[in-house]
């Protein structure tokens, strides 16, 4: 086995708590708004759900590449809608906070210390659909300590598109041998493996893409499988 | 004036001292390969000296793009050869090392305080000639705290060509006046300040590229000017 240099990190599931934070944000989005009486956790389930449909569009080719950004306030306006309220209704201003709320996604408990320990073995960067500076903001605002930051932007591609996976080896110095991807989606480390990574299952109960039904069963075949990202740091070399 | 979000850096003199630094990796070098007679900080200068040419030649569409890792170790030949020392005579992974003497270059003692502070009020970005991994393993190894890293690589242009200033701030999600350049020289504030964006002056004394002859004097006219980053810190709003 070639000496692993680089850990990529899948971010919205794996590393931050998407939907238990963009429940918060909408929740108090909700009160504001005198619409407590909708369900903010659904309201935030809906709004995600609606992320792989969108970003699988660009994939595609049925759109040209738009960043996260824009698909999320596209996907904030359609769900706002399904809940019966009007997008139009809000001040465009008051809708671009509450989208804003993807750039400060709370990392899981164990993801700071983790990658902080990791990154004394590794380079440590995300792999993400997210565009830069909502990667940046993100890390900022929870003080994840990445060495370096590849949105989506950069490739302008979303995965699992190959040359997500291989365009960030490139851009980091290494060939895919020597390279791994730490992931809470089988998807994603489906991609990698085929693109040449190694690979990393980190299980998140709660990460999982709610617009995909029932519980997914726990993936095997994987290089290592951790519970969180500090139990990782014992089992990688 | 719109306010500032994201400060950008010149890396290379400005926030590194890339003279110093290369030449004490070229005299460990020459040390080993029993040629200490040469004037290390002549060798370093003549190698940084070519860098400026080498970088102009894909500038000016002469030949594609290669990361600064390629130019800098095809100027390192060259510079050898200068100095009467063969390249082939010495191991292949023994150049590869003192090439990477730029992924170590060492920051002013000002930096890592100065972008720290900095760093609680904006964005903070190298923009740089350097590619991306080069940037990153310089960042850990000098402990410099980047919010993010946009190497020449990503955009696959060196500067000052607009497109260098216009990506890094699309990348960032600001428009040109949102965002500033930090730099030691001349030619890059100019470019900087004709993409729209803000300049701040920090003099380097030793930061010059060692091919452009003369004592440069001292620029004036720039948004802001500086003796260090700390001082900097004072300076900007």
């Amino acid at each position: 086995m070639a000496k692993v240099e680089v850990l990529f990190f899948d971010v919205l599931g794996t590393v931050v708590d998407w939907r238990g934070s963009i429940a918060t944000d909408a929740q108090a989005f909700l009160q504001r708004h005198d619409a407590a009486g909708i369900d903010a956790r659904a309201l935030a389930d809906a709004w995600i759900g609606r992320y792989s449909a969108s970003s699988a569009a660009v994939r595609s080719g049925q759109r040209p590449f738009v960043p996260l950004d824009q698909l999320n306030l596209e996907n904030l306006h359609a769900s706002l809608d399904q809940f019966g309220l009007a997008p139009a209704s809000f001040p465009a201003a008051e809708l671009e906070t509450l989208n804003q709320a993807w750039h400060r996604l709370r990392p899981w408990p164990d993801s700071v210390p983790g990658i902080a320990r990791l990154k004394e073995r590794y380079i440590v960067a995300p792999l993400s659909d997210c565009n830069t500076r909502l990667l940046a903001d993100m890390a900022k605002h929870g003080g994840l300590p990445w060495d370096a930051i590849l949105g989506a932007d950069i490739t302008g591609a979303y995965k699992p598109a190959p040359q997500v996976y291989l365009r960030a080896c490139e851009l980091l110095g290494v060939t895919p041998d020597r390279a791994m991807l730490v992931a809470a989606h089988d998807y994603d480390l489906d991609a990698a493996r085929g693109c040449g990574l190694h690979t990393a299952y980190v299980h998140r109960p709660h990460a999982g893409d709610p617009s995909k039904a029932g519980a997914a069963p726990r993936p095997a075949g994987w290089d290592y499988a951790a519970d969180s990202l500090t139990e990782l740091v014992a089992k990688l070399p």
